[in-house]
């Protein structure tokens, strides 16, 4: 028989339309590795008998329950309470969960507000699970039909929590086979595209999942037990095409840069304009990037590329800001002043406004500076100004990673 | 008696992980602008028994349903089946819908392919409800009790359908009056802290919503037909504290800072250490931000901090990067040779690693350069090295507001 399993999004503002859902996809997600789909998700908002009408339901129906939000301090925070009414249980202060949040408030040289306190309520009988990013603790309910999981709704706190309490015990529970999944990340492919190359590769005990976090689509392989996941792997990078993925159950474009990067013992700097910081931002969100990342210039003004950079200002009438000559001098300019071993630099037209007949929105030419010399790109991306700067990220940095995996 | 709408998204893919729900979260900000706020959204999959019984659960339930998704051509399209069977009641095809699926195809000079035939059958008694955008009609059923509306999935479908048929017939059908809602955007303070001070400010019409975007908390009052929501909201500002809340009804904080300098003609510049582009990139999210952002430096390496600001290596040595010389050292460097009118500097320790006694991770130095001399501050966040950053993000835009408010 098939398990069961719903999902439940507590919170006014998902309701009220001021916020996406993004928990419930992410847990499906995570799910899905164990090979389990949820059977609906419910969004519920902030009334006490709403919320307590959805838990006795999936509670009477599922056999695996994850409930998110509603965990906070304040009074709009009904999950807890609703989840009592629910199992026909008092709320009671758990000794434990009071503990952890003081100890949260004493570690930080806090005083604990009193509101906080609320927070230890639990039903109950519950299971404390506990929160490592945050206040709110976590809590499962067994009632012996159902398995109910309830975690604060900030991603950053429940994702680690599902990680490391409902997978394993999901899979222990239900019998579960664990699956291999194998994640490929690529760069420069619409996720139509994807899905068009990976046509027909389903296979019995083989299932591939897309997933579309702009600009990098994720494709992934959920192999059954018992089936050799390599050779799947190789064949499906083929058909994705070698150069569109940069890793296979990797980190972030950037992080792939930086560790290429680091068994060089070799470094970078940047130059941007249209991106104003996001590159350099992007290469830094790991920790120890200060390894292969030096610094770099923003470059909005003009004015800043002559001064930052070296532009002649004479290249910059002629040709343009948005022009190769400027993103080459740009690139050689900020490589010859700090001294890196590469330098990426952009300039673009990101939009809505700034376009021309001859380069309109979307505009962006490209250039890495490296031992070797430099090389140029231009793109014209078709996006909004979001998307624009989102892209010419991910193109700036696959550009010094093609330059890293093709030099010596 | 409040009117009970609840709203169903359908699509396995939503379901799967594989995409997020936006019409749903569209749909309740559109009937939120009529007062009326949903009950519950159900998410279900592609399987038709799902898909009847929220429908029918959700009729039984509630006053108006706006369901979406499912009335596609192929064989995973189930939602009108469904509803006949929630409804008791059989397919029929509907002459009117075929005629104008058919149409649609005569327009662009195609023949209509076999299989969209499927999409003019309807559950027998309901309303059709023209597509301007695609083949998929919509249709209403009205079983007394309860009003259902069904559009297709893809947002441009769907959208104007809403707007044309649920909108009005909503408003006369439930006699509702519209609710004005007003958004206190603050920085600084936590969720918890900002609920402590609005304790008590609930009163009859008056509902008080949280919602914390890190580092930002945003305080939402819900305002009856008939309340005038001035006063209130100045009453929130003061509760709240009129140097935490950075605008009300605005954009973001970088969007309001952007506007002061906008306004006051003037220009800012940064030199970021720590954040290495977040300042800047945050500063240039909104088009036209070239008004006033000049650029600025990325100083990750201290050799950087020398050679684009001018700090003194003498002072690097003694008081080591993060300190408040360096950040002022850095603001006044880069505000001198961009010549903007304001800059803004920060260095400090994100983490995880780096930190020591004397200077622990989280510990960021802040400086504001400017017509009148330069700011200093000096935080120690708690938290990981992506919320540390965000953090230092919106304390320096703060830092500026402040400048901009009190200098003239």
């Amino acid at each position: 028989m098939p398990v069961r399993f719903d999902l439940i999004s507590q919170g006014e503002e998902l309701l009220a339309g001021q916020a996406v859902d993004t928990n419930a996809p992410w847990i499906a997600a995570k799910l899905q590795g164990v090979g389990l789909r949820p059977g609906r998700v419910t969004v519920v908002g902030d009334e006490l008998d709403a919320i307590r009408e959805v838990i006795a339901e999936s509670a009477a129906r599922a056999s695996l329950v994850v409930c998110t939000g509603g965990l906070g301090p304040t009074s709009d925070d009904l999950t807890r309470e609703a989840a009592a009414l629910a199992f026909g249980v008092p709320l009671v202060e758990n000794e434990a969960a009071l503990a952890q949040i003081a100890e949260r408030y004493r570690s930080r040289n806090r005083e604990m507000p009193v509101k906080n306190r609320v927070q230890a309520l639990l039903p109950e009988g519950a299971e404390l699970l506990e929160n490592v990013n945050g206040t709110a603790p976590g809590f499962a309910v067994d009632t012996g039909r159902c398995l109910l999981f309830f975690f604060p709704g900030v991603p950053f706190e429940m994702k680690p929590m599902v990680e490391r309490f409902v997978l394993e015990r999901a899979r222990a529970r239900f019998g579960l086979h664990p699956r291999t999944n194998v994640i490929l990340r690529c760069v420069g492919l619409a996720e139509s595209v994807a899905a068009e190359r990976m046509d027909g590769f389903e296979r019995p005990g083989v299932v591939v999942g897309y997933r579309a976090s702009f600009p990098e689509v994720q494709v992934k392989l959920h192999v059954d037990h018992g089936i050799d996941p390599a050779s799947l792997t190789a064949e499906a990078v083929r058909r994705l095409g070698a150069d569109h993925v940069f890793g296979v159950d990797s980190g972030s474009l950037a992080e792939v840069v930086g560790g290429l990067l680091r068994a060089r013992g070799e470094s970078v700097s940047t130059a941007e304009s249209c991106t104003a910081g996001r590159i350099a931002a992007e290469l830094t969100v790991s920790a120890g990037s200060s390894d292969y990342f030096l610094g770099g210039a923003v470059v909005y003004a003009n004015a800043e590329k002559v001064r930052q950079c070296g532009v002649d200002p004479a290249v910059l009438a002629a040709y343009g800001a948005v022009s190769e000559p400027v993103a080459r001098a740009l690139a050689e300019g900020i490589r010859a002043r700090t001294g890196s071993t590469w330098s990426l630099a952009v300039t673009g037209v990101a939009g809505p406004g700034g376009g021309s007949a001859e380069k309109p929105v979307g505009t962006v030419h490209f250039a890495c500076a490296g031992p070797h010399g430099t090389v140029h790109r231009v793109m014209r991306f078709p996006y909004d100004r979001t998307r624009n700067l989102s892209a010419t990220v991910a193109t700036a940095l696959d550009l010094l990673r093609a330059q890293l995996l093709t030099s010596t």
